[in-house]
């Protein structure tokens, strides 16, 4: 198994959570006192980071949020990166950059993203194929997170459309299961506004490839579904990501423990049935 | 027609090149003297900027290189925007950021590159469809570049997959074309190394998008099997991309100047033939 996703599976049982905090700290909607510091958007997240902390088994930084704030945001990124790795140094941070080009310009993705900014997975998207993203699956140490099947309204448009019988995110799952998968550090992107997409994919990748699955809350996708189609036997393996839900809840605190108690809730049910 | 692209036409016209240069500026690449400067890769920029000036019509900035030099690359990307766009406000200046996500984080990309940083196009990845990437689409004032052949030797592995019997690449083409271009602000990315793929492109699409084409030069894609596949009637249809080739040669100028005088020779050949 992968080191990093040993440590996930450590954090699932200590905190008996799923809950992966996304950091989209768009400035425009953050209380006005976090505005006058230096870094709002630093200051800020340190402080959701505290606030969810105890139910949190990663954060994901969404780097469109800070690209738009330039080189401020950029340093936010950075010094939030550093604040959840001096917490705990095994609290996987991931970034949701939703990159891809071709190789050589991938090596700079590397860098920019494991290397300087110290996150320990990314998001990828597919359309050039594993040739082109190499150097991120090269890179054992860290992970990398294929967009298969995303949450949005109209994902189906090129998604949906059938190959030899199979929709293309069908397609995209199998490749990095039988192909891109091993260093065994590929994870896939499974929206959880299509629960019988993610069921079909579980089926399809086995028990051991972990899922991150955005689109709970604000997007509308539901605890119960995202868990009876996508769970798998021992942690269940997936990381359900919220992110407006919690970080502009009056009380993001509550938000996290909230949805960390809805999940547990029905992991337990559904986690004696994924035994299977 | 869009008004930058009716700009184009006019650079295009009086400087007689389909020529573009990818600003890759890999610090590890460029010569020495730049690297003691406070911003190696502004300073570096400029100067490929004035040496390249008279053969260029537009300039294509990778963002992935810049991003592998943190907050510095960042402002060196924005100042070499505002570098280029004070020579000539009417010059074309392309972020490769091959960006793309759900539509709500698409609106802090477009903040960012359009608004903050002042391109005037982005590279687009097509997978999440059109629903997604709306935000981009929407900005009438400005250019999105979709994804739909790649010049990766590996593209195929998805972009060739047959639906309805069309490769991928075609139906992408098709959509863009027939749904995501209603505001006349779309262009396509049509790798140099595919040329049956971009005569059938060109053939689907008519003569009024524009390619951008990457992929001539250290990737191997041939001038005149380009413009034979892919030129349309008036101005050609085309920018050819150069980045590696040109920026870090011994001069850059002559790089520049050679690569715009064997694309005008052929030019003026398949000029004639393409007024179909």
């Amino acid at each position: 198994m992968h080191p990093l996703i040993d440590q996930l599976h450590q954090q699932i049982d200590r905190k008996k959570s799923l809950v992966c905090v996304g950091l989209d700290s768009d400035s425009t909607k953050m209380p006005a006192k976090f505005l006058q510091l230096a870094n709002p958007q630093l200051a800020f997240n340190q402080w959701v980071i505290d606030q969810v902390w105890d139910f949190t088994v990663a954060f994901k930084l969404n780097t469109a949020f800070y690209e738009a704030r330039g080189e401020l945001g950029w340093t936010a990124m950075r010094e939030t990166v550093r604040y959840i790795k001096q917490r705990d140094p095994q609290l996987l941070v991931i970034a949701d950059a939703k990159r891809a080009d071709i190789g050589n310009t991938n090596d700079q993705y590397v860098q920019a993203f494991f290397d300087d900014l110290g996150f320990d997975a990314i998001t990828i998207h597919p359309y050039l194929g594993q040739e082109a993203i190499q150097p991120f699956l090269n890179r054992e140490d860290k992970l990398a997170i294929i967009l298969c099947r995303t949450s949005n309204q109209g994902a189906g448009e090129l998604q949906d459309l059938t190959i030899a019988g199979q929709p293309l995110w069908q397609r995209v799952a199998t490749n990095v299961v039988q192909h891109w998968n091993v260093n065994d550090n590929c994870m896939l992107v499974v929206g959880a506004t299509y629960p019988d997409e993610m069921k079909q994919i579980r089926q399809q990748v086995g028990d051991d490839l972990f899922f991150l699955v955005p689109g709970v809350g604000a997007q509308g996708g539901d605890v119960r579904s995202v868990l009876t189609a996508g769970a798998n036997a021992r942690t269940n393996g997936l990381l359900l990501n919220s992110s407006r839900g919690i970080i502009f809840a009056d009380n993001p605190q509550s938000a996290a423990m909230s949805l960390q108690q809805e999940i547990q809730q029905v992991r337990e049910e559904v986690y004696a049935s994924a035994r299977r």
